[in-house]
């Protein structure tokens, strides 16, 4: 009835010893990579009275904690809280949203303070990290979560673990190439975050297809509360948005300019988003999936353009257009993608991520080639930019073209990496479940009887109403 | 039966072409206003490092960004998850409760930017803006997200939009008069915020009296759930009341002091509350509505006067005097209002933040008017209120007289505005909802068949079980 | 039926007038000691000016504010939301977990402002209050949200307001002994808040032993929506608790450090939760009581020796082996404890902040013992473990010796606080409930009927309908 009860579940989901095994075994790994190489950083060592002199630092509040940690949190927040909830949108998959999510976050921060800290906090043997590592590990986190969105419900924890180990990996060389081969600014991570990370979670999504996924359909949907629970997720996004994309931009000017385009980026998109969700709609409703997602894609698409001097007006632009093209993806694109290409996307992650991901490469592509000295200032714009050492010659136009190029290097690697990794991921192996028990916790979880099922027990006399 | 299927609407509710219409040409506006008039503060603009400068700083870390932003976000959750969750109590009303505040929210700030930046912010023919407009926009709409609480559930998305316009605009102009004509303090905005937005919401739902209302009262209420939703609401408006009274207070010890006085204000307020919810109901048992509510009224009730020297005895005081009135307020004064005035107030404003902010202006005219150099010390003196250029000769009680003349400015500005949006909005265009349909999420929204309600058709073989 | 009608109560539960006496003899209290004794302190009041010029400072930034106040925000989240959510779990308790939580703490930290504030920030007579006083206000009230944990559910709010005066008074003692005469470094509080907060609750809870507890077994456990909302409270009391190790550590370096040291103990301790979980349930399905505590053992068992050299890696372990420790508790302690020893442990706070707790204390005094200048400087040796004065002369092992008898004097002053104020709160005069109606609302709240219940009335025509 109503909700299947998985007696003839055909595959093996038992978690019982794959599951503690591979969590056990890569925190043990994990305990001894950072053994070897993780130290912390100048500004969080005892050492740093002497650090402080050193650099003729009057104040402890010239430590980098100060200017990045209230930023950090908000990130953390929209990790943890924000990515977990907005997916409790489905009925019956609440704990396996929040609960995944934690897991692999957990997880892949981890990993991704190794990987990222070889390729950019290495020195003499040894990783020194410090807040602004915790930012940036949480940053390749997001990438993954983006991914989760995709295949949400269909896969198996270990499926997510090995997922995380990879995706990481992936991120942090993209991310390296674009950084620091390609000389690309990207501080609010709009290709190596939301790009990349889409498109991966998209191709390992394609990869893992599965035809007879309608008989999970009546769990598909959300219920009233789950709707609610998830506009926490959401709204915890929206908000502290400002400081996702600020996070790590330099000290000063750019931190302070990042918050204000993304906050107007935002509150535009809200608005376009309402529009077309309404207008989109027979009756001129407004849909719940609309105003949980759509409104955040003003957040994507200003994210490799933030720091730089887009301005208020610039942000209000093309917050309103990811909007609308946000909403008519989730109205039109979405089934196609599905009933065409087989690309079944739980959450939507092309609306929110991809394709907002994609002209947030390309504003931050035009807002750099159109930079003058002009509007920076003479070191303003060097600044900005980094044009020293041997990108001093560097002109925007260049620049300009350097950062198309990291648009697509970012997609190959997404579509490369996602291939790859959804091939593995396909092995049957992991757990996962059948296409009938998709999207319902009660595959990996112990689910509480709730008061709605007493009362369905209560009036079917055949069925025993203890839990 | 239960939930009334909206079949019998006399009145056409259908937002297809309005809601779309709106937002969008709205968007637009603020497209173009902000492309003439809205540029980077010098503390977001590249130039920065020039500003530096010539302003003698030595260090990124004096940029105001770094002595607001935390409060800003602080702040931004207030009005995001505080006030939208906080109206999610209504049973039937979530969506509209989160979903329309954050319409009118994100409406709300850019145009509030644009008008506080008008005033106050304008040089050479632009609106420079920093994190202290950030934070100033949200503060406007607080005063908007206040109105909506009394007329919560029996107004269109177009209706608030129209209101939100009309109100940014009122509440710029009193903000104006009273913080530069009169040279009012008042950084938690207890006259400027809260009695304004109250009394303007207060206004607005009596000219909009349905007294047809009895028909919806069955939605009215509150279930087991949407109570919990709404003290998600509750806890962030109070843990970060210290952050909304102190957000632009003067750097240094002001901002320390507002969140001390403001702290000591709202934890003396729960325990009244408490008592008195106690006290009031028959059996003795406390009352959520007391709670979600009450226990707010000591942040507003000191919002005037937590920057100046209040002292944490006399926040207490305010505090507990505050949460008395406002749990009497719900039990007595709001009943009184409904039969009596015709004041249908859904979320009971009138306890919240009407009363509390009149104790507040009044509060706040007390202290400026005892305030002496021997307790500020000749230069807090000074700084604390001001004291300089043509103030330079105002004496404390002459202060008082200014401040309690900002209480009667904010009421007039309230009433002839709420009485005028009040009138635009009876205009029978705006497509509001049927009495019966009041409190009804499914007026405006696709709402998901929820679980209690496939229960509820199961045993109902006369009606369909699909979706 | 289903849900017990307590119409057979056999105790006296009417708070009507016992609970506005004690609320507002206590906040009148607070109000006479308030006036008597707490002022500003230097950083928050109004000659803030003078102080400035006398302590040679340059800037407003250097108040401690812009040191402490986002850390405290993120505490105050973990005291409120954090600690009051992580409670709902149970599926007619949430108004009490929440509610009572908010009471409890709203008195005990103004209770605690003043005790700490006698042993601390006294001088001339009176208290100095800053923002690290509001920091160590909501640690102090932590513990005591702590000791609720295990009483949820069966106590009256008076008793949680006796309890509270007593146990802020006993918390404020012996973190006096352990701070200052035994020079003990616990800037988390893994003994002052963890160990001492959990051992006094555990201690009230088998004074308060009810043989009869059975009665209400089946209100004993969660529905599906009240997991989601306690995993609200688990993410905050997660994403934040670096602030809260980190929040009263000295400024710089060791602020840093703290943060560090507690986000990678605490990514650690998800994946051994996790593993342990699934491990020792016959299906290898997860537990969501896991899930929402021993996640958080973590950040518990750095208490103390986050702010010291740990090392990330260090940190790992900890976090390893407390969330192992943690799981392994749920599954075989806590019924041992409550079969065997009578130890009736709603939240399982033995296993969350009991175990943990002493881990954080032994890992403390370890690290401290193995500390050498070579790892901390010659400067950074002195200042973290503030060996000047009459502490010049201290070794690392002796501090480490210190450390341990923190210890042992934290579990002596919980054992016999918590059998005093155990013994007091046994008490016939309290209005607790009656075993069949423990763990239920209804007591103490006027609940709306919900609509689930609404459905069930429906189908039994003998029972009327309406609310």
């Amino acid at each position: 009835m109503e909700r299947p009860r998985h007696q003839g579940m055909a595959k093996n989901t038992c978690m019982r010893w794959r599951l503690p095994l591979v969590c056990l075994l890569w925190e043990a790994a994990m305990i001894v990579l950072f053994g070897v190489f993780v130290r912390f950083g100048a500004e969080a060592d005892a050492h740093w009275e002497e650090e402080k002199r050193e650099m003729n630092l009057t104040s402890d509040i010239e430590n980098d904690f100060y200017f990045r940690y209230p930023s950090f949190q908000d990130v953390h927040v929209m990790i943890f809280v924000g990515f977990g909830f907005l997916m409790t949108f489905l009925k019956r998959y609440g704990f396996g949203a929040v609960g995944f999510n934690f897991l692999l976050a957990a997880f892949g921060i981890q990993w991704a303070l190794l990987m990222q800290g070889w390729f950019h906090s290495f020195k003499n043997g040894k990783i020194l990290i410090g807040v602004e590592n915790l930012i940036n590990a949480d940053f390749c986190v997001g990438s993954v979560c983006i991914a989760f969105g995709a295949i949400l419900g269909k896969t198996s924890p270990i499926q997510l673990l090995v997922m995380t180990l990879f995706q990481v990996t992936l991120f942090s060389v993209n991310e390296y190439i674009l950084l620091n081969l390609l000389h690309v600014k990207d501080a609010g991570g709009s290709m190596t975050i939301h790009t990349f990370g889409a498109y991966f979670g998209l191709t390992v999504t394609r990869v893992l297809y599965r035809p007879n996924l309608e008989q999970s359909k009546d769990k598909q949907g959300s219920v009233y509360h789950s709707d609610l629970f998830a506009m926490i997720g959401t709204l915890y996004l929206w908000m502290y948005w400002p400081s996702f994309n600020s996070a790590i931009s330099d000290h000063g000017d750019a931190q302070h300019r990042s918050a204000i385009n993304t906050y107007c980026s935002l509150a535009a998109c809200v608005l376009t988003t309402m529009a077309f969700s309404s207008m989109l709609q027979k009756k001129g409703k407004l849909d719940m999936v609309h105003i949980q997602n759509a409104t955040l894609a003003g957040g994507v698409a200003v994210g490799t353009s933030a720091e730089m001097m887009l301005t208020p007006y610039g942000s209000l632009i093309v917050g309103s257009i990811s909007g609308i093209v946000s909403t008519v993806g989730y109205v039109y694109f979405t089934p196609f993608l599905e009933s065409r290409l087989h690309i079944q996307d739980t959450c939507g992650i092309h609306n929110l991520h991809a394709m907002p991901g994609l002209i947030g490469g390309i504003v931050g592509a035009i807002t750099a080639a159109a930079a003058t000295e002009d509007v920076y200032g003479k070191e303003g714009f060097i600044k900005a930019f980094d044009f020293t050492g041997e990108y001093q010659t560097r002109t925007p136009s260049i620049q300009g073209g350097f950062q198309a190029a990291g648009i697509v290097v970012s997609l190959l690697m997404a579509f490369a990496g996602g291939a790859i990794v959804g091939g593995i991921l396909k092995l049957p192996i992991w757990g996962d479940a059948a296409a009938e028990n998709c999207f319902e916790d009660d595959v990996y979880w112990e689910v509480p009887e709730d008061e709605e099922s007493d009362a369905y027990h209560m009036h079917n006399p055949d069925k025993p109403a203890s839990p």
